[in-house]
């Protein structure tokens, strides 16, 4: 009824599979491997009560009337300092923009920089929330695969040569350096090294994207991209809905200072500000310094279900020569490949008559491929359900190739 | 040092001046009419506690966990019910959408109907948020000037013509009808049938913005432009900034259902859902149905404040044959329009030193006219400040003046 007037971009946005996944498996009889939620056993509801009534007592005025749009002054400061001493990034108060979480993040950066046409380089597979708010600007995608490293940064070069050649505007690359959402994969540092020094010689930037980076469970941290290379080289995502609560909808982006101040100007017109209310109470949350202590919790518990889930594929799925699965060191989620023949967006149906919910991995590539492939989460189910969801999806991938 | 990486609409952005204005007049000594903030000494602060804590107590795993995109089901129902009982508008449920305040409705809006150059068509003066997130999805604009009886919609129609013959593509109409932002007048009822007579003549939309409707000190309400269109003539803006909390960000959005599913999918990919918290929060206050009684608290203290600056201007302004302004029957502003002579952004810092401060009214044209006008805001400062801001404004214009 519209067509003549939705905007061209409109004709091309697509809805989220995931999140009309997540309404599908609201049955609690299903057990949902699908989403990418935080156990919510686990949110610090006192604190969170506790950090209001401060945040009321002291400041309640302030927090709820209308704010700067570079974000709360005082939970900009203890970002800063949380960033110095925790991650050894030192940044100005010019360098940090406050997001209404991650999702706005990719939401502004693409705003800034995208025009039709324009090329963003992602993983194949990468996280859909990105290649959504991409393909709202009308970006174009160049796909590099994956392995257990992470992103096949050999491959990207070549890449580069071509599209500079065609005179292409290559934009961003995009990467999730650590548990790559979906594949659980992590870029290594000889990797993280090399990106870096192909963005600097053909001059374009890196998006890096870090929900997931303080869910380590095994191994060493490595550094971030955006504290390997120069300052104007990087833009950095962070959020708290991994590590905290995904409804107070909070993150930052970090970046050059002229960056930052397009992205100020871009989001005044998007919501003026991200609520102060929900700033102030991170704030105070952070100046409690319990997140550490919360952080270190999580990884325990999430240690335990990726453990989990791994010895219930091993027990639970059948030997078949092209079946494998990712062995992720953190994060949420981890990656299955089928043999070539199943069609996971097919089999979806199936799960669902035996209870059991994934992504299909072809959600996760902009380009159709990987239909033989899926996303497991086991952060959000209990150990008692992974271990019978497993079996269920065993079951089924077990009938599937007999 | 990103020229070459910026996207298109990102040179032309520009930074909001009232945002920018909004640091400058920290100064406590300055009296700000400036801004459009709401009194804090009338924040229900005790009542936001009370709320918080029944949702943490009742759902608070649940309010700090990822939401539908589609907004907060409780919330919405709530929404929906009052929408009928006080506003005798009928809605289902899947032509409503929550959003983070009406800034993020204008942006989406945006977002889903406007290609470079489409053309927008906006009061002449209109607000300035409005034109900010039109023209980040750069559109064209045509201006309608204002009388006191809001957009001349007499001169509508003739524009209409002309566009069409053009082949010019025309968005939409954006109208706030009630106390408008800047100038304070309201669309007569007459003009309210016009217009959207208009509208289905040449087959456009009308983008309705409504932040002030329920602060009216004089005079009856009028039917919004939406309910009385058909329902796939008007899509409409509110927003709880005004009436509640502004650092709450919170507002929605009535259309069409198709336009909603647009407007959906272009919000998955912009921020995923409007906090669950917060949203838990709003929905808990209209629950306990006090909201109507906090309004009407609202209305007495603005109506005295709106009294005194017109009380004010009469007393401490020059008798210029060519200084006149508005005498809003609602909202927060107020409009001046001082001799063609003077130009109001160049009296800035005068202003400023005079201790004093307003919103230049060249920033609410895209056109750069409107240089002699300015916009005051009554709701913010106290009764005691109104008259010793407006006696040192009258002050510097008698000075500008001689």
């Amino acid at each position: 009824m519209f067509e003549d007037k939705f905007s061209i971009r409109t004709k091309t946005m697509k809805r989220s599979a995931i999140r009309e996944l997540l309404k599908l498996v609201l049955n609690p009889e299903i057990i949902s491997f699908a989403g990418g939620m935080p156990d919510p056993s686990l949110f610090p509801i006192k604190l969170l009560g506790d950090a209001v009534k401060s945040v009321l007592e002291r400041e309640g005025k302030r927090a709820v009337q209308y704010g700067p749009t570079e974000g709360h002054q005082g939970l900009k400061e203890e970002l800063i300092k949380r960033l110095e001493t925790r991650r050894n990034i030192k940044i100005n108060e010019n360098e940090i923009l406050i997001t209404t979480a991650s999702q706005q993040g990719l939401d502004l950066v693409s705003k800034i920089f995208i025009d039709p046409e324009d090329i963003v380089i992602v993983g194949l597979p990468t996280y859909l929330g990105g290649l959504g708010a991409f393909h709202s600007y009308r970006a174009r995608f160049i796909g590099i695969p994956l392995d257990d490293n992470g992103m096949r940064v050999d491959l990207v070069e070549e890449k580069l040569r071509v599209l500079r050649r065609g005179q292409h505007r290559v934009k961003f690359i995009y990467v999730i350096p650590d548990f790559q959402n979906p594949a659980g994969v992590t870029l290594s540092i000889e990797r993280r090294k090399k990106i870096i020094a192909l963005a600097e010689k053909y001059n374009i930037l890196i998006l890096e994207d870090t929900p997931y980076r303080e869910l380590r469970y095994r191994g060493e941290s490595i550094p971030s991209l955006f504290a390997l290379a120069p300052r104007d080289r990087v833009v950095s995502l962070y959020t708290f809905s991994k590590v905290l609560f995904p409804g107070l909808r909070l993150g930052y982006i970090l970046g050059d200072k002229e960056i930052i101040n397009q992205l100020v100007i871009a989001k005044q017109s998007t919501d003026l500000c991200t609520p102060p209310f929900t700033q102030a109470i991170l704030c105070e949350i952070l100046k409690r310094d319990v997140i550490d202590e919360h952080i270190k919790k999580l990884v325990v518990r999430y240690r335990d279900k990726r453990e989990c889930m791994l010895n219930s594929l091993d027990k639970y799925m059948p030997e078949l020569p092209d079946l494998s699965w990712t062995k992720p060191d953190g994060g949420l989620f981890l990656w299955v490949t089928l043999p070539n023949y199943m069609n996971t967006e097919k089999l979806f149906s199936k799960a669902l008559e035996k209870k059991v919910a994934y992504v299909a991995g072809s959600y996760f590539y902009y380009n159709d491929s990987g239909k033989n492939t899926l996303r497991l989460n086991f952060s959000y189910p209990t150990l008692k359900l992974i271990i019978k969801g497993i079996q269920r999806l065993g079951g089924l991938i077990k009938e599937e190739a007999e």
